[in-house]
């Protein structure tokens, strides 16, 4: 089997959230697209429950064969019925199972993409679970003995990608966790994941000043001189095309967009603004650095929507599309 | 004559920047238009020499008489020639002039708006100008005795008006500057505003949070419950129409926007990345909170483009129309 050949795998994420009803939308929308087929890893109960056919496999490779007649689960059980809306404990091993086989599959090259339905972290969290999200633990599940490679979390939606120096940190934490040495290394990796997953072969790269108007030659704020500039310059001197760092208001209208690839942010907000101001419903998350082809939709658990059938499903399509295009361009490569 | 018969006024800024140009470019503009006829303030050899016919005027009512044929100016003469893009503090003593007179015939209900083309402080600074900028100083033009009233920096483009309780803060420095005081206060000078100057008669505001999904319960940030969450509160118990704090992130597409009058935002990228990325071009800068109306362009001098005709007018246009838009809405209130 060649690797494009292999299907995409989805973990359900947590079972009570809104991961199975996206999965079943998802199928309901691809069933007759081939070369999207997806097998779900997860709850086959569970899944039938959502109102599609399934269809139970030993096996992903099972998977393009039933496609387009019922929605392929890799059946790895939970142990007690989960109920929609109300997450519990009970099913954590089972939601770190799904995610951790997922990765396994891809690693192996039985899987050529995973796709990743939301988890609740304080749920997971209870069982010992000691990462602070999907991100953190598909990397370590990529490590080789002691070295685990850094991931770095890219967001797109339309025509913009943003990577980000800082998530989920308290803005008043921000401007001491930039460092030189980390924008460095976030560049570098985005510079080679837009090589490498996208098929750009020159890719354009932006960095976003801190302070309004990038600090105004350090009268509102020294960290564009002080730190940005540095990573600047020694990305500039390994040959790699990043500009900045420019006033973050000037970067994100529909002209700015087409003078580059991706856009270096340095806080949540930052990046995340533009991108849901442009497309509230279909932002996807991308996991760049890893051996490993990973997205997942850009939105929580829903558990105060779940199982109403209101969940749009924007985001999940458009993460498998981004799994898919990622994984050809890398078995291309 | 009634306040809506009075001209518009426009003070022409540094006149080594793209002020005079713009100018010349809005009169083009508009000259069709009695209803926004409007008087530079400013030099009218310089303006003569943008290309345009000019009318010195003694005093500004005689501005709508002539507008149709010529730009009307209110000629307060350098008194050395004016560069473009060689900004020079020579000039500094006339552009804070034009300015005070402005702001002088508006209070008179000789004019019924200001529009203020853009200022570089670091050139009024060399001459003892000791005001932040053109709010501030407008602000204490209109002091009462020893009371000057609070200027407010609205933004707007398109669907969107958004406050700032921050403006020129370096990010770090700006969780400790947000007070609940602060906060309240923004939240009473836009409200009244939304109903005096925009003629809405029931405002909804929302509130942006500081942190990353406005802080998450506390996990990603406190300033949402020991700042934010207080100054809703005391809002709300003065029956003013506001609701927040909401992760920034989920407040600027399409659909949110429909759902509120006026955003007030954190610091200022928080409001000026949506804005600008929905709209470049076209933004407005509104100063509420005072007696007199004015408004400016959100951009700044362009010393770098100054002279060579390719400055966008769409700022100054909105600039414009706002100012008109204002000022009705004040005389039918």
């Amino acid at each position: 089997m060649r690797t494009t050949d292999a299907p995409l795998v989805m973990s359900l994420g947590d079972p009570c959230g809104i991961g199975p009803e996206l999965a079943a939308k998802a199928w309901t929308s691809l069933r007759d697209q081939a070369g999207l087929a997806f097998c779900v890893i997860g709850d086959a109960r569970l899944m039938a429950a959502q109102g599609v056919p399934v269809m139970p496999v030993a096996d992903v490779s099972e998977t393009n064969a039933h496609f387009a007649d019922a929605l392929p689960v890799l059946d790895r059980p939970l142990s007690a019925p989960a109920v929609a809306g109300q997450p519990d404990g009970v099913h954590a091993p089972f939601i770190i199972d799904w995610i951790r086989t997922g990765a396994e599959l891809c690693l192996g090259g039985r899987a050529r993409a995973l796709i990743t339905c939301p988890i609740a972290k304080s749920v997971l969290y209870a069982t010992g679970f000691r990462f602070p999200g999907h991100t953190e633990y598909l990397a370590d599940l990529c490590r080789k003995g002691n070295v685990v490679p850094t991931p770095v979390m890219m967001l797109t939606a339309k025509d913009l990608r943003v990577v980000l120096a800082t998530i989920h940190t308290p803005l008043s934490a921000v401007p001491a966790t930039l460092s030189i040495a980390g924008l460095v290394e976030l560049a570098r990796i985005t510079n080679a994941a837009l090589i490498k997953d996208f098929a750009i072969a020159a890719p354009r790269l932006v960095m976003a000043g801190l302070n309004p108007h990038a600090g105004e030659e350090g009268t509102l704020g020294r960290e564009e001189i002080d730190i940005l500039a540095s990573a600047l310059n020694q990305l500039q001197n390994e040959s790699i095309n990043i500009q900045g760092p420019f006033p973050a208001d000037t970067l994100f209208h529909d002209e700015a967009r087409t003078a580059y690839d991706a856009a270096l942010c340095m806080y949540h907000d930052q990046g995340l603004i533009p991108l849901k101001t442009l497309d509230f419903w279909g932002g996807v998350n991308i996991t760049l650095g890893l051996p490993i082809v990973r997205t997942s939709p850009d939105h929580g658990t829903g558990f105060n929507i779940a199982g109403k059938g209101i969940a749009r499903v924007d985001s999940l399509l458009a993460a498998i599309r981004a799994a898919d295009e990622i994984s050809r361009n890398r078995a291309a490569a």
